[in-house]
């Protein structure tokens, strides 16, 4: 099963109604004005059943992309988790803990939506990555029960602001600038996927130049492991989002540094998962938006 | 105005419902089944409503206390902010920039809940801090508006698990067991306290033994500048929370280190904000609980 979550674009321009779309191979079907976070939390019955009742076609015209979830529960990204890029970065080593940094609904965009670069920074950089939805909540998860929890995946490009990120040794700002953190389209339910979304090709393109190229199979951390760590120290719950880190390749890391810019676009491919596009814009000054 | 979040206690022990209590002196006034953050959210008329309404008298032994906002909007930690706690840290110099970190609702616990110390580490300490709640919304605010965007303050007990602190660079897990983030009892709306809740001493005692010994004043940056530091990377909305740090005698930088204790008990005591205690209670692990 395949999920969008969307808002109503009026022959005005402005926007309308948020809903739900089922998407079997491009075609739409609206399931109405439901939020995908409240149908997990309802129980796997509510999703089933309101796939189940359908909905008139939806033209993918008429949308546009909201975040995936727009307000998750917890969403933690874990930092280094492919050994190319944890080589890459300033950290080098492999990390025998996973680094979890979080994101908070504030920074969120859809598919489609501009990634913003601040007027406060030149250094806007990639990171494609896989997200992972929370479908059953627990603490103490043992990792051969932890895919149980999993209700499906979805694509992340974790843009980050690099200076930011590095003012002080926690990365919480860097991560959680307004608009850069782009999270689907799709909602891929789990049993659509290998398991632990393993072994898949993920890449990532600027302009369409592949900068990223990866596979899923070398996370240092994989998704079993880091549902059942993240759950020893705190309850996950339904409607959490894990975001599964980013393989090498990233901009600040290339000679010379890669960064984003005005008029880019930035395409994050995972396989089976789909395609998340983005394009880049800079912020607008206030002092330009009140004039 | 003073204000907690409560949950009534049945006659069977059981709990019921949920809500918000004026609390005059000791005495509480029924607002019934409201949220605090819903009311910020609902524009300040709203909460003045609620109060003018009023209601039936709360008998303060017939509830138990929530977290003063039980679902917040970002939980935004500040670390090292007292040039004291900074000196005694691994990290030794007076920050140029602020580290800052999450804090998610899964953590969090009321007035008089237990803090848990889990069963995977002996490391509890405790962190008494100020809690700044944002009631209006705001990006690059400037310093000398931020203070406008403070509903008001409370107080927090920032408990952290310091070996998970430490396993990676960034400190999210360390502060985010289960049952760890005390928040409360009381909302005190900002006209009620000194600009800033500057001045204002602070004291931790574990067991009655004072452990830290504060004051406002000493904040590396004050709220002001937190905010405004804050909202140049982000979008601060309504029920977002602040919580500022710590001063200098947390647990694990004294020698011998000093942990907090199964059948401990630790208060945070903030001038004109109030007093917030918590029970220690040490983890029940899964096998006990099943058994």
């Amino acid at each position: 099963m395949r999920l969008v979550s969307y808002r109503r674009r009026n022959q005005d321009g402005t926007t309308g109604s948020a809903g739900l779309a089922l998407n079997r191979d491009g075609e739409l079907t609206d399931l109405g004005p439901l939020d995908l976070g409240d149908l997990l939390r309802a129980g796997r019955g509510a999703l089933a059943a309101a796939v189940g009742r359908g909905g008139p076609a939806l033209d993918p015209a008429a949308i546009s992309y909201r975040p995936l979830l727009p307000q998750p529960g917890k969403v933690l990204c874990i930092g280094l988790n492919y050994v190319d890029h944890a080589a890459e970065s300033p950290y080098v080593t492999v990390p025998d803990y996973p680094a979890i940094f979080p994101r908070f609904s504030s920074s969120l965009i859809g598919h489609g939506e501009a990634i913003v670069r601040p007027v406060l920074s030149d250094q806007l950089d990639f990171e494609g990555e896989v997200a992972v939805i929370i479908g059953t909540a627990g603490r103490h998860i043992a990792k051969d029960r932890a895919l149980a929890h999993v209700a499906g995946y979805s694509v992340f490009n974790d843009a980050s602001i690099r200076d930011y990120q590095f003012k002080s040794a926690q990365w919480t700002v860097g991560k959680n600038f307004d608009d850069t953190g782009a999270f689907g389209p799709d909602f891929v339910s789990a049993d659509e996927l290998p398991a632990g979304a393993r072994g898949l090709k993920l890449e990532t393109r600027l302009n369409g130049q592949t900068v990223q190229s990866g596979n899923t199979a070398d996370m240092c951390f994989d998704v079993a492991t880091l549902i059942s760590i993240a759950s020893q120290a705190m309850t996950l719950q339904v409607g959490d989002v894990i975001v599964t880190g980013t393989p090498a390749g990233v901009g600040f890391a290339r000679k010379p540094p890669l960064f984003m810019r005005d008029g880019d676009v930035c395409e994050v491919e995972i396989e089976g998962i789909g395609t998340l596009r983005n394009p880049i814009r800079d912020e607008i000054p206030a002092e330009v938006r009140a004039a």
